[in-house]
């Protein structure tokens, strides 16, 4: 028999490039059955790797499994809202919406289970996760329309908006993807203008950016 | 010894009345802390009986004991949306956001912990529920707007306003009930406006509701 050294079974990966290919080949799955219905089997399979050395990588199991995946899935998620700053803030937030919609395309089942709880594999530990990035998208949108110290009324409208955009997000995916991505885009950049001005008419900080946002407009 | 008929340490109630007391022991303690929070020993305690008692009337203990609390806090909250066909639709929806945000007000905690997610006491069993309620209250907004064959944009717009609502209670328990109530009731209102303009520039179902809301007012 001769060795076949330019084509091993299982190619020499890194620990940290082994661990990625394992979460993505999680994630893949997550996107196509809810977390309880994905094994360690299929992970194994789907990464084309045996089952122990998926428990070598995730000792604790499918939960931890999960949880590291989620928080993949998370960081991806939060470079959705690392928009360069040139342009309008609507602008901006049109792009950062394009990408969010995009990794909803991507991730459906598993990013719907995640945010409509009661998963076997919800704990307060993923619910920290979810709420991790509902902050960091809550920041990053103070942070482009300039609010250095936002009061109590404009920090619960864009978590409220944020709230809504999970929703819509939820529902999209329910409606097999109806109204095209772009629509729905344009159509919560109009919500959240919507909402601040409902604002802005009890809370002089929110005029004041409403004011600015009109002023700017979208390009 | 004189035996106390009068006052009997336990006082007879039928099955009925003995089952919703302690529920409402439960939904007590519910509103101040975590489900995972509260053992059966808090309830018989609270409601003066025996542990054995609880178990009797619960024999699946304490999951049984919080799902069954959930579904009476549901029915309670379904019944703030029943509304009498008085007055404007705006009207309606004010008198139904009061008495939402007193069922918020009183339930605080166990509201909080059950919309929050991520809680040990919540399957999809209490998700089914949490979701049964929202439906409810959606398909009362749609049937008081008169919307017989609500559209996809409508029924999303409805939806999103609905989690948004949940988003600002939380919020609204989260710092110390501010604003008032009334306050925020009617900055709700507002933004439930607010939203279905927004749609009705792209949904003509929506442009002809919105267009009644403007001609009835809010009286």
């Amino acid at each position: 028999m001769t060795p076949q050294t330019a084509t091993p079974a299982y190619r020499r990966l890194s620990v940290e490039e082994r661990r990625r290919q394992l979460l993505d080949a999680a994630l893949t799955l997550f996107a196509h059955r809810a977390p309880e219905d994905v094994s360690l089997d299929d992970v194994a399979e789907a990464a084309g790797v045996s089952r122990p050395l998926v428990y070598r990588y995730f000792p604790g199991g499918k939960q931890q499994l999960y949880e590291a995946a989620l928080g993949s899935a998370a960081d991806e998620l939060r470079q959705c809202f690392d928009e360069p700053r040139t342009g309008s803030p609507l602008a901006r937030l049109t792009r950062a919406l394009t990408r969010y919609l995009t990794f909803v395309d991507e991730h459906g089942t598993g990013f719907a289970a995640l945010l409509r709880g009661g998963s076997v594999a919800e704990t307060s530990r993923t619910t920290a996760i979810v709420d991790g990035v509902r902050r960091a998208a809550a920041e990053h949108i103070l942070s482009h329309l300039g609010a250095t110290d936002p009061g109590p009324r404009l920090r619960m409208t864009i978590r409220m908006w944020i709230t809504a955009v999970e929703a819509a997000s939820l529902i999209w995916l329910d409606e097999d993807k109806q109204p095209p991505a772009g629509e729905l885009r344009d159509w919560l950049v109009d919500q959240f203008v919507a909402a601040l001005s409902v604002t802005a008419a009890r809370d002089e900080q929110t005029a004041a950016l409403v004011g600015t946002l009109t002023r700017d407009g979208r390009d």
